[in-house]
């Protein structure tokens, strides 16, 4: 019977609907600003500021951790385990880092701004995740060369009858204000039909973030404490959507491969991307040692199960010694 | 006896303290979304997210029109004129486009901003406001080699007894995701003592984007009507505070004086910006024609007056040409 402000990401979004149901039952209000993006207004501004509107898209950094560990391989080269040993020392990584770095507390964090955005409910283990600790200082070189930076995103997106979910890094543009997102901070933007792209920026983390966030949740509880009903936009009733499955999703890829620098190479493994519906936007060839080269490809939007497929068939080419980096690219467009 | 919504920012920067007290008479609500930043939570942020933390300082780009110009000038090295034509032809800037360029737009929007961030009084016309007419892709070139980008500021900072206000084209280290924030987009980042820096960034104009922040109000309203008093953290209740003179803000400077390539000149200028409290981060000299030289300086945080003041004593020796630009620089710390 008594009105709930809490922090916790995990309770939410493993249990989130128990709780939900059990506030709207006891006709009690249940806030959470705090368990996604610390400080941020994310929850008020998708509950409350974009109440009016219709989200459309979401894509955040929303895993302090991880983007400190980038930041550090990007700005000072760092391999990905000097990154992270700095990251422990700071107290920014835990002992096991697992859940930060393979993108489960990205995940938990989707599904709880999904279920506020759109309505539905997420188990956030059914979510696409992928961590970061595979990504290689010279996929972050590549990225830059080529006018982008690379953050671990969770993003949702919805289309007329279905939910895309996932978390895994990503390049993203340098030109927009989420490249120059770094250390511990945090953003989340939030794409509105009316509203077009907003950006929340802050401090993900922390204790006084955090009690800002806390106090503030208690003070509109307070405010509002005559009225009835909850604050929730969607209450304890949620909307049917179906959640794609992996393979459907479609974004930008980076690819490099590892080849033998012999003629053909490139034409046979052209033709397989093209079969598989696959249009390529630059491709950049390093020699390198032993007669053995670098090719970089940058695509087109491509769906996730026909990338898989194509690059079945081209790790079975002969002249292809290795696949060494598959990341996705995010453009804002 | 109705409760308003409004998003005229002109009205509410001029007349607040009478619109507000009538609310508060007539126990109605008064909401504004809209008249600052479009559809970007500033207002909401402020009044709920932040009502429990105690704000330090808002730095706002809120201005779209100016912004625009900028980024025009910044990316395609358009001259202030062309970007200003281009804005006109767009129609991102009026056939009079003083209300923008000149900064009464953003000396609006911050008067209102500040009101609901430190409860205090604010006659928008007692702001000191700089507009960007007299920007010339020189200084963006210089801002960009030091690693700046170009932008109009809307500053407010409270100290214990004072609020410094202040409307000015200034350089932000380009590392910061407020430099990417290009064309008509705006952004405010809003530090708190606990939640630390903040940025809220959107599309600050439109019919659409707007549109969301009035229904958005609507709702807001709809949903507390049972409620009484008004929404507003300091409702029609203002703190006593001086405003500081224009003179006793502090910045960093950016200065450009045109001199005569002749020994001793470097020594007779610092000596007075010594004089005056001003120190100095860094020179740079480009020679020039007719045994002119270019003479750039960044300065450590100085006192406005101070840097008049020294000004002053520069202009008068005997090599210095004229003083070409004088520009503030904000670093963010």
């Amino acid at each position: 019977g008594k009105h709930v402000v809490t922090a916790n990401k995990l309770v939410l979004a493993k249990w989130g609907e128990e709780l939900f149901s059990a506030a709207a039952e006891e006709k009690v209000q249940l806030y959470y600003e705090a368990s996604v993006g610390g400080g941020i207004p994310v929850i008020r501004g998708i509950n409350e500021s974009l109440t009016a509107d219709r989200i459309e898209q979401i894509i955040g950094i929303i895993n302090g951790t991880t983007n400190y560990i980038l930041t550090k391989m990007t700005l000072e080269k760092a391999s990905f385990e000097t990154a992270l040993k700095e990251a422990q020392e700071k107290g920014y990584a835990e002992a096991d880092p697992t859940s930060d770095i393979e993108g489960y507390d990205a995940a938990y964090k989707l599904s709880i701004m999904s279920r506020q955005a759109f309505g539905v409910r997420i188990d956030p283990d059914s979510i696409y995740r992928e961590g970061i600790s595979k990504i290689s200082t010279r996929d972050i070189d590549y990225a830059a060369k080529f006018g982008y930076t690379l953050k671990l995103l969770a993003i949702a997106e919805e289309d007329d009858n279905s939910l895309e979910l996932r978390v895994h890094p990503a390049m993203v543009p340098v030109s927009h204000p989420i490249a120059s997102v770094n250390d511990s901070f945090n953003a989340v933007i939030i794409r509105g039909k009316a509203v077009g792209e907003l950006m929340l920026y802050g401090r993900g983390a922390g204790d006084l973030p955090t009690g800002s966030a806390v106090i503030g949740d208690l003070i509109s509880i307070m405010r509002s404490n005559i009225c009835t009903g909850t604050s929730n936009k969607y209450g304890s009733t949620l909307h049917p959507k179906r959640l794609k499955e992996a393979g459907e999703n479609r974004t930008g890829f980076y690819i490099r491969l590892n080849v033998r620098d012999v003629a053909g190479t490139l034409g046979s493994i052209s033709t397989i991307f093209g079969k598989h519906n696959i249009s390529i936007l630059s491709v950049t060839q390093d020699v390198g040692e032993d007669n053995n080269a670098s090719l970089v490809f940058f695509t087109h939007k491509a769906m996730e199960k026909n990338m898989k497929a194509s690059l079945e068939n081209i790790k079975k080419l002969g002249n292809v010694n290795r696949v060494e980096s598959i990341l996705r690219v995010e453009d804002f467009n």
